[in-house]
């Protein structure tokens, strides 16, 4: 067993990584390499693989609380009394998570095969969005043809833009969502 | 001065470098290594070089032609008599031409600083399509607030979903696209 100063020094560079994780994660995508992560964190490439053998465990530890605010604000959406705002301000926030978020821009589009605990989040989170989009589709705002997998598109097309104009015009994503929001709802 | 022999032989390797060119550019965008289009023609890295001595003029070669017929669509569509339906068809056009080309996707998007030829004619793609747009917009069917620039932005999403989808789901782009088409309408 090891002794208390093992164990705080293991748990000062869990927490070291995970912290560079995040913003490499965040600045280069879910593909960046680790080594870069190691540099940043300022531990050994050694130490990196010892805390999390593979990619997918680091990925799970970064994103599991990012998933769970997902889902924490699709239950506040739920709760709301105006369905179509409700959708809206959901389907703005998600973009606005990939906005800030290159590794999130693509979680969110494309998902991954990681890890159990995430993917049972994601699994929550689809079923939570689903409810939000019959919801708004019964109270008549949003169009009856939206399928949930068009929620994919959204997302991954705002991928691409944010990754064309993140830095040159970082505003541009919230014009054109507004365009694709204002196509999705039912003619008056 | 060259043989006629000499001649017919650069004219054979011209052709089949931009043949070549065009084919790898679509597959892998306008990014795509110079030695890969030499070897896929069958000629040696030496003789691209000596044909096209920077990545520009390869460039040049292969998209001059495309935004040739760029313009001539948007010549028809400005002399249609329904300036929607004229501008929803343009879109959708280069939204196509996206879809079948890598290269293409980007150099839409993002433009090029290659060659002066290319960029007149980008120039003069750019004056039709604002024409375009303003005939759509004082027939009252597209929204007043569009302008040129979030056209790019439209490329710039489609870009980005064909990306993601290209393989996978091939005419994701267009149930997208009509959403934002839909976006853009005046309400009635």
């Amino acid at each position: 067993m090891p002794s208390r100063a093992l164990r705080a020094d293991a748990e000062r560079n869990r927490c070291l990584l995970l912290s560079a994780a995040q913003d490499v994660f965040a600045e280069r995508g879910i593909d960046a390499p680790l080594d870069e992560i190691a540099k940043r964190a300022g531990v050994g490439n050694a130490t990196l693989y010892r805390r999390f053998p593979t990619r997918c465990e680091l990925v799970a530890a970064v994103f599991t609380n990012v998933v769970r605010d997902v889902n924490a604000a699709l239950e506040r959406a739920l709760a709301s009394p105006d369905p179509w705002l409700a959708f809206v301000d959901h389907v703005t926030y998600l973009c606005e998570l990939q906005a800030g978020n290159r590794a999130l821009a693509d979680l969110l589009a494309n998902g991954t095969h990681c890890d159990t605990e995430l993917n049972s989040l994601r699994a929550h989170a689809r079923d939570g969005t689903i409810n939000l989009i019959e919801r708004a589709q019964t109270s008549g705002e949003l169009r009856p043809d939206f399928r949930y997998d068009d929620l994919t598109l959204i997302l991954m097309s705002n991928a691409g833009l944010l990754q064309r104009t993140g830095d040159s015009n970082p505003t541009a994503w919230r014009r054109h969502l507004g365009y694709v929001l204002d196509g999705l709802r039912t003619p008056a």
